[in-house]
């Protein structure tokens, strides 16, 4: 099986099998949380107003503006708050920057594409190999076109895993994510260096950090099972449910 | 001072200072030799049609097609022929893929691009921080929109030695590359495990690993210092010559 990583979504790559989205900080985290808290799906778009084009009676909107929750929506971008918030049976339309651009990225090509964090990391890796046949591949979100210690770090994690399930033959992407998880033996110091981690306590949200340090407390795992008009539709899915 | 490394060019990436292009198999390494071998400039080009337009009997030009000296060429893309070529004095039309795509991405927008590789890693390093009022950034070329370890390592032994001569704060790429650094104490391990490598001893053309291994053998530096056309103009520069 090949391992690959990629620290950023570029236009020019081609996936032939299943990719597993990262952006830890935060939106990936929260679609788990959300998830657990009972959400029936997941509507990934790319900005607000085309978050605020889906609102009606049974839709939530969850999203950031600066890091907080922008006017008009009912939740922000938090994990900590999607876990306690009512969703149960709703869908839930996240608007993120990254993370939509990166899950889109995947999807042009992807057989299959799952959102991963650290928070269901092992899970995550677990569903990945069940549904690949040659490559598992993990895309990192980054932030406006730079590399992110918090989502490298993460692919790091899963590669690691994955290299425990199974026999994987990594390439420069993956040896890389490895050597930088294996640098960080605490993963709270890892996310806590990178760049979104001091973006949230600008805001006062540093606590949500801890939060998406925590490894493998989900066994949920989001799986793209669909699309309306621009939006990608992720629904909650968990390792040996076919 | 800032250091960052982003480990492939983007298009939304801006440079406020000064930039260091690694593509350290075999471009930035093989223009270090060139400037040892003593030609006069370096003029970076992004296809073998842009090259051949150059092509007179004053001007060499040095490229590749599949790792190989392409049709009409006078050398191809390997630093040790480079070291022993009749370049003194010439004009070098150097057709490279991602090496000119990330010099130009860097171009854009910096007040200094510097070619770099490990070979004049220590130099370069200098020189950077002799031009710097602020950020030191280090650009990995990659390969066709995917992050290459060799490159992302020899940023890391750019990282490191910059931080030893001088206090640097790191963003998240930089602290992703000196971890890679740190991993893989041997760079010729580094590279050889890399894509770069693999597909040069594909083409038997294994022996360039280890002198793009070499660490701190040239104290020459390309510097860019024009355009024709399309062209990237680089001249050799040392540290403290200004």
């Amino acid at each position: 099986m090949r391992l690959r990583v990629d620290p950023l979504p570029t236009e020019e790559l081609v996936y032939p099998d299943v990719v597993l989205v990262v952006d830890v900080i935060r939106s990936t985290t929260t679609a788990v949380a959300l998830l657990e808290a009972g959400a029936e799906a997941l509507y990934w778009v790319a900005d607000l107003e085309a978050a605020r084009a889906f609102k009606d009676a049974d839709v939530l909107l969850a999203g950031e503006a600066g890091g907080l929750k922008p006017p008009g929506f009912d939740l922000g971008n938090s994990p900590r708050e999607a876990l306690e918030a009512p969703v149960g049976g709703r869908i839930v339309v996240m608007s993120t920057t990254n993370g939509t651009r990166a899950a889109h990225a995947a999807a042009k090509t992807a057989k299959h594409v799952l959102l991963a964090s650290l928070y269901n990391a092992h899970a995550a890796a677990r569903k990945a190999l069940e549904l690949a046949t040659e490559e598992v591949a993990i895309l990192c979100a980054g932030k406006e076109g730079r590399a992110g210690l918090d989502d490298l770090y993460t692919a790091g994690v899963l590669a690691e895993y994955l290299g425990l399930l199974r026999e994987v033959e990594p390439e420069d992407g993956a040896r890389i994510a490895l050597a930088l998880k294996r640098a960080y033996p605490d993963p709270l110091e890892a996310l806590g260096l990178s760049a979104a981690a001091q973006a949230l306590k600008g805001v006062g949200l540093e606590a949500d950090v801890p939060f998406c340090a925590q490894v493998a407390k989900s066994p949920l795992i989001p799986l793209l099972s669909g699309r309306v008009g621009e939006a990608l539709i992720f629904k909650g899915s968990l390792p040996g449910q076919s």
